[in-house]
């Protein structure tokens, strides 16, 4: 048996999210089917983060244990041809498979992740990416975010981002090595394609990349940020009041839960390495 | 009555075409209903083009007849709140609304089009395109490809480039005043949202749009030409055998049928001037 590592992207919008549900199309249902074929028996993936419904990956972890009779750098080749419908390519892909030691474990074995929010503003919206991104039609204070953003990076208590579904006896101290903020200039120019096509008009666009590096997140945690930080962008959450916010411990503070469709999950950290970089 | 002309965006993905249809979804039957709210009573749109299943349009054109409460240009602003779910932008939009001449017909007096036809070529295919290019691992030889786009420039009798399904007893013979097949050289950048995200490894990706302006079209054709020029460009059929494919008049001698998530309605041109920029 050998236990192998897998890195996997997938559109969430056709999915009810990674965790194997009964009767209910998931990314982890959908390549167990497939890997159980190449291995012809019975696997079990561990991924690293149980994403939801609609939120997408291009860096989402697993591993899982089987025995193959091709080598295993082969296993996103075959797995992806399984995968595809007939000329279409299929909303689920493995990019990378390696060996990795009996013992290590995707999830229990992950140092820290980083996600990443997208957040496009037009008055005319591109219906085109309409599941890759949450498009809000106010213009974005980028500068209020950034100074808002720099309230959350570090060590916390941070109730206050998540959502009441999430386990209240656990601990809710994590910590934000870095948020970046970036925005995506390409999409203003006059190319017709650099935004799908729909910004011939050649409107004010604002197309906001927000990554979040941390050692683990809790339930909507990175959805709230977004949310958050989108209202400080459109003035309503003062940038200075998220130390107040996160000291409060009270989810009623901090922003609206932006929607899961401009999630996506960037990439998992499994050494400690990632922390200097920022 | 005002007789009432529209540019309307739309992605094709979860719509049966243009055209209605009984129980079943499509964007004739999604405006109607919409304008027919806005309007207070049954409204029939007459769009240029009834796009297939799957295909996109970000310049499709169609005109209706109706009373408003509100002018005609606040149309779309009225119609797109109504079309959008919470939070999430609908998959077709109302771009633009005037008032025309009470006997104008969009489809009857459209005098050309153009549509897009998109492709990418990439090892490792970008699934967040999935529904939006034909995406195929071969690398495309372009200038074969533009060699050959030049024998389909012209008036001609197309019957080579008509899907079996197409009305046999009509002519067959259209006017192509220009083809272009363009580049995208953004997506090579090393910006990890320049195409989606997915390329991070930087992997040689081609991004082809493939521009195709007439006076009208046989039932499939675009999807067929850009299926031949694909062949060409991966050496399976001769650039300059398209003089011969199209003297031929038979289907069997082109090239395969491009899918139709790679098509996009792009312009409608009402007076004969486009044909003078060519």
């Amino acid at each position: 048996m050998k236990n192998v590592l897998l890195k996997i992207a997938y559109d969430g919008t056709n999915f009810s999210g990674w965790q194997k549900q009964p009767k209910t199309r998931t990314v982890q249902g959908e390549l167990e089917e497939v890997l159980g074929k190449i291995c012809n028996m019975k696997v079990e993936l561990n991924g690293t983060g149980r994403t939801d419904a609609g939120v997408h990956a291009f860096g989402q972890m697993a591993n899982f244990k089987g025995d193959f009779g091709i080598p295993v750098e082969k296993i996103p080749f075959v797995a992806n041809r399984l995968l595809s419908k007939k000329m279409k390519v299929s909303d689920v892909r493995i990019l990378e498979a390696k060996e990795v030691e009996e013992d290590f474990h995707a999830r229990f074995d992950a140092k820290g992740k980083e996600y990443i929010y997208r957040i496009t503003s037009s008055q005319m919206p591109d219906l085109f990416m309409r599941d890759r991104a949450y498009q809000i039609e106010e213009k974005l204070d980028l500068q209020k975010m950034k100074k808002a953003k720099d309230h959350i990076v570090g060590t916390y208590d941070f109730k206050c981002f998540q959502a009441s579904g999430g386990e209240e006896k656990l601990s809710t101290v994590r910590t934000i090595y870095g948020i970046d903020i970036l925005e995506n200039k390409n999409v203003n120019s006059s190319d017709r394609f650099g935004f799908s096509g729909l910004n011939q008009n050649n409107c004010d666009v604002q197309d906001i990349i927000i990554s979040v590096k941390g050692d683990g997140f809790l339930y909507n945690m990175v959805r709230i940020i977004a949310g958050t930080l989108v209202d400080v962008g459109r003035n309503k959450i003062d940038a200075d009041s998220l130390k107040e916010i996160i000291e409060s411990k009270d989810r009623k503070n901090a922003g609206h839960t932006a929607p899961p469709w401009g999630l996506y999950m960037a990439e998992v950290y499994f050494n400690d390495n990632f922390k200097q970089k920022i």
